[in-house]
Order: C-alpha cells, then structure tokens, then sequence
C-alpha cells in the first residue's frame, strides 16, 4: 500500500464548530460542543471546485484512504478507490471523509464528554439523523472554504447521506453518487436493525448505556448485532463461494457446539473483532438515524423532494445481489429523480457478492464513477490537472483482488 | 374452531422405546429411555394404508390440529390443513405428528432427565440430526402397526425430514411433500442458526445449558434468537404489507430507543412470546441438527441418495419470495429426483408471504395437496372414504383468511 496508488501516511484531522453557533438537531434539541474529525486526500484547486465528499457507512470512520499514522495495518475503508490514478482520483480531485456525528471515531457521540455532568454522554446524547450528520458536514465544508462540492459519494449509510445533500442541500453540490442504498428504510431494514439493538439491550452489561466507567462492556451483545448484519452484507452465493459447507480445522462433524463450519468461525471472528473497534451505544445511534431515514416525506413524495435538484447529475448504483439494499430500491429512486427533471446514469451492477459488493467490485465502481467524474468535468468545466497517459495505463482495477475480499465487511 | 372443520378437542400421546432396544444416534452415542410425544386425528383404515406423517418445522409441536385438551386457546399449528375437508383430510386419512428428539415438547430432549444424573440433561445431551429424528418417527410408526406410510408432508425443518424419509427409508413411504425446505442447509442457513445460538451463548443466564434449576433461565438471548429467525420466515413485501414504516401508537418520531415502528413492537413481542413455550437449549439442538442435514453426502450426489426412491412420488412446493429456502434449492432437487427416475411434480407458487407462505397460503396448498393425494389413492389402489359432494362444496381455503396470518409464525 505504499506503492505509488496510495495516498501514502495520512492523519485525521478535527474540527469543533463555533461556540456561537447553536447546533440544532431534527428533534429539536441542541448539541454542543459539536466535533467533526475527518480527512482529506489530495489538493483543492484555485477556485476550490474540485472538491469531492465521501459518505461513510454504519461502522465506518473519516479514515477513508491511506496509511493512518503511517501504520500499514490502518488502511483506509475505500482505499481501493481512493488515491493516485483510482476511481476517486486525488491527483485530480480534493477529497474528504469525516466521520459522522452519533459515531465513535472521533466525532461527537454518545461517547463523547458530556459539558453537562463531566462524564460521558451514553444514552443522554440525543438521537440524530442523517438530516443531521449531513448538516454538520456542510459546516465542515464551509470550515474548508468550499462553496460547491463537484460530488458527494457512498455506500450504504453513506449513500443515505448522500440522497439528503440532494434533497436538501441541492445548491452546495454538482453532483452525486448514491451507491447500495435507498432513499427510505425498509421495515426489513428497521427490522434488522432493531434486532442488533435488541441483542445490544440484551447484554446485561449494557446498563441501559451506562458502561464507560464499568469493568465490562456489552461486547457480547455487540458482537451479536455484528454477526446479524455480517449476513445481511453477504449473498447466498457469495457465501457459498467463501464458506461452502465447509468444516473448520475438522474432516467430518463434531456431533457438539463447538464452532465446526468455517462460515460459523467466520461471524465469530469478526463479531469479536468489532468490539474491539466499534462502541455498543454508538451502533444504537447510528442505527436509529438509519431507520428515521425516508426521503419520501414530508409529502409522500420522493419526486417531491429532490424539486431542487434538477441541475444535481445523480449516478445511481446498485447491485443484483444485494438484499438488503434491492436494486428496486434504487430504481424507485432513479424514477423520482427522473420525474423531478434530474441527469441521472443508472446501473445495476450483475455482482454475487451482496450488499457489499459496493466495496469489493473495485474494477466495475473505478470504471463507472472514473467515467462519470470525467463527464462531470468537462461539462462543468472544472479545472483539474489532467489523467497522465502512463497514469491512465495502470488504473486500478484490472485484474487486482480487492484487498477488501479477503478482511471484514467495512459496511 | 369447533365448527366441522376441526378436528376438535385433542389429546397428546407418548410412546416410550422398549429398554431391550437401544436407541444409536448418528454420532454414535447411544439414548435412552427415549420418549416420543405424538397425536393422531382420523382413522387408520383396515389394511393400515391411509397414514399419513406430519413433520414440524424448527418450533413446532405433535399438536398440529384441532385444540389440546379441548382448549380454544391452543389450536394446532397447521389446523389450517389437517381436519375434515381440509388439505389432509381426517375424514379419508390417518394422520399422525409427532414431536421430534431433541425439542421441549414431550419427546425426549435436552430438558428430559438425564437417568445417569436423575437432573434435566442440558448440554449432556447428544447432538441428534434429522436422520436420528426420523429414526426415532419410524419406531413410533412400527408402534403405531403401519408398514408403509401413504406419504410423509412437512415445510422447512418438517421437508428435512420428509426428504430424510424418502432417502433412506424408501420402503415404508409411498409419496412425501417436501414444502419449503432444502436437501442441505446452505452457508446462510448456517450462519442464521450460529447468530441465533449466539445470541443464546452470550446471555449469561444461558450458564452453559446448565439453567434448569436456576432462577433466571436466557430468555433474553432466546429473544432476540427467535427476532432473528422471524425477520427470516418473512419477506421484505410482506412486511411492507404488515407493517411498513408505520409507527406504533405515535403519530411522530419520538427521537428515543422505545420501540417506535409497528415491525419492532412485532419482533419484540414474537421474541418475548417463543420464550413462554420454548427451551433456549433445545433450540440450540434443533437449530444444530438442521445445520447438519445434507442429503449431497456421503457421494456428492443428490441424485446418489434418492437411488433407492424411484418408486417414491414427490410433490416438491417452494415459494416465490422464500429467500430463506429460495426456489432454486427446490428446483435442484426435483433435477436430483427426476435423475433418480422418481416422480415429481413441481410447484413454486407465486406468493409474498416469504418462507411462512408453507403456514399461510392455505387454498393453494389444499388444492395441491389434495389433488396430489386424491392421484395417489387412485393409483396406489387406497381403501380411504370418498369425498362426500357436500364436504366437496365446503372445502377449506375459498375465501377464508388463514388463521396463522394473523398471528405468530409457527415455522
């Protein structure tokens, strides 16, 4: 990762909104101090037209591309698309991450100190939502002097955010790339979520979110919400191609509970090893704001509410295997934005590997947005320097495993 | 309930396996005494040919029609097709369900006591499979003085076992009806089961199984177990159906983690429910046992296990929106029958009520399930009574709401 398509060590950055500046949430009540820790790769250029947002998911962080610190075991979540000559192009683009207010990587959260009592906030931070976490991002993008962002990208959670700076900040951006995602939360997804937070609740150490001083934390009921959404994130053939019916470190059944079948050993794994990353009450707010998510409201109708974003150039992506984000949830979408007079480019990318393919089809996602940003600047006449032909010859993509295939869902 | 369709007040009968007949599991263990708990309805006729076995899926019970005990409050679960007139109809056939080894309704299980310790087994007991529960059926059947089953029906985890039937005990059927279900439990399946027994690990209360004389038994891990497996037995249309975004005795958001959405007040109260009429340590057993079931092996071939059922008739029903059980593990399997030379009559049937559409299409099922029967007293030459013309004119399904739709899965 330290080969020349990398963006190399980077460090995440903070920034605390003014103490004059009130940060009112959708539910009426007032967070502050309010801190954005966030990231950013490449140069902006002279008329700071060349900036592009990256929206994170569920469990993600502003640590988007790069070497954290240096570390190479800290890669960035989209590394894979972000960096010299890859679908985000930092020789070409300025590009952002930060993390989203409720979450635990450094922005406010239910982690965070409380002003009030000193300690803490746990379940005394207030429920925010997209609406919200996308209102502190364009704080962050007035902080860094940006008018107009050329784009905004996600996958997921992050393509939510994505959908609400159309919907509801239509003059600050060109254009956007909602990927894997939906314009309103589907009471399967509610459903799936309320379960993590179930089994979140149902860890006794959980203490009604009042744990950061206690010897134990609800990493049991974490690890088991991790392992619900794991499989949500995979595909019946993308499991069968990762896990089959194989048995782990064994010839035939054990005939006892031990874990026997590698896909068993697979969400143990992983359900232990966001514990060690991911905060219990953040994953119950972060959650939250997904499910109040529906941009049909508040008339009921999606068209209705991208009415200001008919000069927005929307690319539209979603995935055959995904049943968690079904394409026609994207296609419900690309009808509304089409009603509301919108440029629109739509694919549904033929991929076995579920939910997350937005993260693992790296060579399909670089020729598509590489494609997109590229028309984007032309007709926009934005000033960026321009793709080198020895640079253009070794795009990512082609050919290469996405290092994302073989680690941990980072959705 | 009581009206002429119903089978009306039942009793739940056990049958003990003589001491002088061990009883070998798969894994090679030996059990003992073990105990079967199983009902009856209708009549077996003169030469014993009319019998007609019933499996239950992972929750179910030998009560599967008419009321315990005479009791309104506990209907059957799948009274919707067993009684007179109705899909398995008590006035032609003698039908027979019992309680598989290994649940917590009578039949030997992990809440029974262990004779070695004179204390409920719990995790002493042996991990059981599908083949050792149909074992387990063919004794009560001996009991039951039948040599040859007319046909062998069940959905989900009830299929395991009729395909189990079929398989390796070809002799004693002459049809089955293998309902959503699969010939091996796929790497999803897997993974549903290992976050529900998860789930039942990580609850303190659980102690290793050991919780019977204890005074908090894991009903909070059962729960959320159960909340898991239900969001399962739907589909995303369905819910949307049930109950879309559509709040829970509010008119807006309440910007807190009560319970908000009318499909988390549902999960809530179907996971709270299972925990008043459900063993967490038999669900771990069950669970288990399904995971195992692969009818591939020993050759690799599912057409190889079938070898002996070529004279086997199958009726093979799946459901359109089933994503647990999807169509295609049906539709391979009616390829691995037909290479078997067997016949097979195939139906997926269009239907949005995802894996619990086996409880609630009702109409579509008994006209299968009827048309099918009816064929096979025809051929096989079956001494059952004809159809009365008024009892014709009255069949179950025209225009009724099954009763199940209404209320809990019971798959």
């Amino acid at each position: 990762m330290t080969t020349d398509n990398s963006v190399g060590s980077v460090t995440t950055e903070t920034f605390t909104f003014a103490e004059d500046e009130p940060f009112c949430l959708e539910s009426g009540a007032t967070l502050g101090p309010v801190t954005l820790a966030y990231e950013t790769y490449g140069k902006l250029n002279a008329d700071h037209s060349n900036a592009i947002l990256i929206c994170h998911a569920l469990s993600g962080s502003a640590h988007a591309a790069g070497l954290l610190d240096g570390d190479p075991e800290k890669i960035g979540w989209w590394d894979d698309c972000i960096g010299p000559g890859k679908a985000f192009d930092t020789e070409r683009y300025f590009v952002i991450c930060s993390n989203v207010i409720g979450s635990c990587y450094g922005s406010t959260g239910p982690l965070a100190i409380d002003p009030a009592t000193g300690k803490p906030y746990g379940l005394h931070f207030p429920v925010v939502t997209i609406s919200d976490m996308v209102r502190a991002q364009v704080r962050l993008i007035d902080h860094l002097g940006i008018d107009k962002l050329l784009c905004v990208a996600g996958g997921s959670m992050g393509g939510m955010q994505v959908l609400e700076w159309a919907a509801h900040h239509p003059t600050r951006v060109r254009a956007v790339i909602p990927i894997a995602t939906t314009a309103h939360h589907s009471p399967m997804l509610i459903a799936f979520s309320e379960v993590g937070r179930q089994a979140i609740y149902a860890d006794p150490a959980w203490n009604h979110g009042d744990y950061y001083d206690k010897p134990a934390k609800p990493d049991a009921g974490l690890a088991v919400a991790r392992m619900v959404g794991h499989i949500t994130y995979l595909s019946e053939e993308s499991m069968h191609l990762k896990f089959g019916r194989r048995l782990q470190a064994m010839e035939k059944y054990g005939y006892e509970f031990q874990t026997e079948f590698e896909v068993e050993s697979y969400l143990k794994y992983n359900g232990l090893k966001f514990t060690q990353r991911f905060d219990a009450n953040a994953y119950l707010y972060v959650t939250k704001a997904m499910d109040y998510f529906d941009l049909t409201q508040p008339t009921g109708s999606l068209a209705a509410s991208f009415a200001g974003a008919s000069h927005v150039k929307f690319l539209v992506v979603s995935f055959t295997s995904d049943w968690l984000y079904p394409s026609y949830h994207s296609k419900r979408l690309v009808s509304a934005l089409t009603a509301a007079g919108a440029d629109v480019t739509y694919l549904d990318v033929k991929s076995s590997w579920g939910h997350d393919a937005f993260l693992l089809e790296v060579e399909t996602m670089t020729n598509l947005i590489d494609s997109f940003l590229g028309r984007l600047v032309r007709e926009e006449q934005i000033a960026v320097p321009l793709v080198s032909p020895a640079r253009a010859l070794m795009r990512v993509g082609a050919g290469q495993t996405p290092r994302a295939k073989l680690a941990e869902s980072l959705a």
